[in-house]
Formats: structure tokens, sequence, C-alpha cells
């Protein structure tokens, strides 16, 4: 199996499936561009999923939160990555090297829909915040993943 | 004079005073910190402005604006800058300078003002594109310093 | 004339061939990649030049250097660029918005050129402090384009 | 015990004393600052890793070497992360995490790092490719707190 096939099932492992992406994809930009609809959104996160860089911080960040929830890193990083205190800001570097590759449209995406919490985004966090589930890493994955996607098809909008 | 105050002039001379940054970062972070109120989110702002890399982001920012202006640019920059095309990016970068500086706090709020285009930074975007002022790059600034702003307030409050 | 042929004629017109950059391109990779020589490292630098943030950051960063060499700019903001204050970092700044796009390898590649300034980087970085050239943007570009080259290269050369 | 105190224990653990990251900040910067000394390199280590998100990068980097060397990752992120395959580059992402907070001196300072891998660097380096030992964030870690120092040295030598 691929390694893009494998972050997907990761993700759906953990609660997230192209559709939820792809909806939060379609109302960010759905003003913007006129011939949009869902399943082209859910093409362009399936583009995103090619590049090796969003693969490696999908696998890397999913680890991660279940490590924490299996209990075997020492007791002082556990504590503060199950809490996502709110100075603990790895989550959101990690979710940059997704941002990153698709340019400053995409950082301000991920800013927006990391304080606003959109859809899924939303729905994850707070099953990270209120269970003994850990989706620290998870919701910034997913939320840079959606702001890659909508900076793809803003892209590719203003080149037509 | 030194360049906290000539970069504090440059902002003025653009239309943005401490108090209009004062009062987004004011209600960005009034539900999070109890004790928080203009004057201390106006002494925030200045505290930001005591970095040499957010000064040099300010003066190079309204330098380039106020070049395209006064068309002292070849056409194909001015175009590009002028009409802040969806593609220029180099606005946002700059503003970079600043936020990377204050963690992914001020990152994700960065993105959350350059969306939400809160209070002066609304105003000026407006300004921009509809007079023949060019404040590509000033809104980005003034969201950058907001966004640093609400940052240190948050780290500040949480190391109390 | 499209944007890219005419930011690869401001690189010209600066001093900047893409024989110059190509060069560097290929002593940073040649022990690394095995059927590399100097014609793929110029089709690479071309590839590179495709991207519109790169066009961007090339045409907006010659014409800062160009609108210090005219004396357009206040005195200020004209003082810090000419002299490439050591605190200055809007230029690499400007740059990290090339090699953001072509991730960690392009990164360190940048750090390395920046520091070390091999064949042309050295040539531009030297004339613009000798001379009354300002040459405080292109260096990082430069070095920026050579980082994202080499980058470029190594990423298709493991995905082989 | 506090934060910081339990970092520094961590980097020793896995090899990395104050003393092996001052002597390459020693190394940067001896040509640049007159009265620099191993003492003083020391001193700015430790300034350096009062930083909350410095210690947060620390103490997840070893984490997930940690994790790695006890096999409790999935196969595929295990195998990517104990090669360090080159296109691996969450590493280099979070060692940026420490780099951003001190500017564009240390992210070049950084890159050079990276790559010429000097003193302890490339000791661990040379460790985790040859024996069972995982240092794939340990070196890059090292690396920026080794560039965040080296720039916080250059710029209080300018501002004096």
């Amino acid at each position: 199996m691929d390694l893009k096939k494998i972050a997907l099932n990761r993700l759906k492992d953990r609660g997230v499936s192209i559709n939820d992406m792809a909806k939060i994809v379609y109302d960010i930009q759905k003003d913007f561009i006129d011939d949009i609809d869902i399943k082209k959104c859910e093409e362009t996160i399936l583009l995103i999923l090619n590049k090796r860089e969003v693969i490696n911080a999908v696998l890397t960040g999913i680890a991660i939160d279940e490590g924490v929830e299996k209990g075997i890193f020492d007791e002082h990083i556990y504590k503060i990555i199950m809490e996502d205190q709110g100075l603990y800001g790895v989550d959101e570097i990690l979710a940059l090297s997704i941002v990153n590759i698709y340019g400053s449209i995409a950082l301000t995406n991920f800013g927006y829909v990391d304080k606003c919490k959109p859809g899924i985004i939303g729905i994850i966090d707070k099953e990270g915040k209120e269970s003994n589930k850990c989706h620290t890493f998870l919701d910034d994955i997913v939320g840079a993943i959606v702001a890659a996607a909508a900076s793809r098809l803003a892209h590719h909008n203003e080149d037509k």
C-alpha cells in the first residue's frame, strides 16, 4: 500500500474523512470561486495528500497523538501535549510544514480555521479536550490540509 | 529621534494609531484574559515596537506602499502591488517577520485578522482598494503587530 | 512579455545569469546526484522561475534595491537597507517566500549559501558593499533560487 | 524540578552537554565578536533554554526519537524516521520553532550547521546513522539551539 493511502486511512481511523475536510474547503471558498462544488474540493484534498511533506506530517502528528494516548512518553511531555497547553505550539509548527508549501493564502486560511474551528475541526478539538482521546496534533494537521486545499483552489482560479 | 518613534510616526502618517491597534487586540483577547483593558493593550503594542525586526518591517513595508503611490517602481511590479493581486504574497511574508518571533499563537491570530479584517485593518484595506492610496503592505503589517501583541498578552497571562 | 521572462531579464540587468546560478546548484549537488550536469541545473533554475511567488519575490526585491540606489525612500530606511545592517532581516524574509515552498532541504541549503556566499552570490555581495550599488535583497533572492533548485533536484533524485 | 532543568537533563541523557553546544557557538561567532569566550556562549545557551517554545521542542523531539528506538510507532512512520529519509523534513520543521523566534541570523546559522554538522552535531548524526540509536530529531534540535544562541550573541553585540 502506498504512503498516500496509508495517510488517508490513518486520518479515517482518527475520525476524519475526505468529505469532512472538503466541506470546510467548500465553505471557505464558495463565495470566491464560481464553479466550486464538494466534488472539486474532495479532488483537491486528494491532490494535497500527494505531497511527501504532507504525508510525513500526517503520519508523524497522528503517531504523537496516539503515543500520548497510550502513555508511552515520559510524564512531562505527556502532560504538556495531553492538555494541549496554551503555550505548546509544536502542533501548529508541524502543521506549518504543510501550509508553507502552499504560500501565504494557505497561511492566512490556516490561522482562520485554527481560531474558528469550523466543522470536523471543532468536533475533534472538543473530543480531544473532553475525552481520553488526544487530538492535539490532529486538529492542526486537518486545518493545514484544508487551508492548503483552499489555497490551491484559489491559485488555480486566478490562473484561469 | 530613535527608530521606534520614527516607526510609530510613519504608522500615524499612514492612518494607524496605537489606539486603533489596541482596540483590535482587546477584542481578540477580552474573553481570555481577566484584567485586560485598552491601556494594557496599548502598552503591549508599544513593547512590540521595541523590537528591531518589527521596526524594520514597518519602515520597509510603508516605504514600498509609498513607492508604489509615487510611481517610482517599474510598471510590472507597480501593477502587481497596486492591485494587491490575489497571488501576491510578499506583503504577508513581510508581516511574518513580525509574527514569527511571537510563536504560533501570533501566527493563528495573524491568519484570523488577515481574513476577517477587524477595525482599522478593514478601513485601510478598503481605502487601499478604492482610492489611489496603496495599503498593500500596511494592512498586513498592522495585522502582524496586533497578532504579536495578542500573543504576548496570552503568554504573559499563562505564565502568571 | 510574460512575467517569467521579465524576472529573468531583471536578474540579468542586475548582473546574475541563469548560468551563474546553475553553477552553484551544480557544486552543491554534484556529490549526491549521479547524472547531474550544468544543463540540468539550468533547466531546474528555469522551472523554479515558473512559480508566481518566486517571480513576485524577484521583482519586489530588485525594485527595493533599485529604489535605494535612486534615493527615493526616506532617509531612515535608506540608511538601514543601503548599509545592509546586521540586524536588518527583511531581505532574508523575502527570500524565504521562495525557499519555504521547496521544503526543508531548500531551507538548509539557503542557510548554507547565505553564510558561505559561493560564486555569483559572493560577487554581488561584495559589489553591494564596496560600490554605490545596493544588492541587499539581490544576494538573498539569488541564494533562495539556488537553494530551491538544489532541493528540487534532490527531491526528484530520491523519487526515482 | 522545572521544565528547563528537565530539558537540559534530557539533552544530557541523549549525549549533548551545554559545553558541547557552546563550543560550536564559539566557533561560529569568534571572528565577529571581540570579547567572546566559551563561558559567555554557555550562558547564552542557558538563556535560550529559558523559552517555553524551546523547551517544548526539545522535549517533543527527544520523545519522538526515543519512541522510534523503542519501536512504539507503527511500521511506516518508524521506517521513515529511523532511516531519516532524505525527504523527511519534520525534524527540521520542529527545529524551526526554535530558530524562528531568533530571527533571520538564526535561520541562516541553522542552515549552515545543518549542512556542515560541526562538533557534537556531526557526532550524534553519525551515531544515529550507524547504531540502533535514533537521533533524527536530536541533531536538528541541537543545531537550532546553537543557531539561536549565535544569533542572540550577534544581536547583543550590534546593540552595544
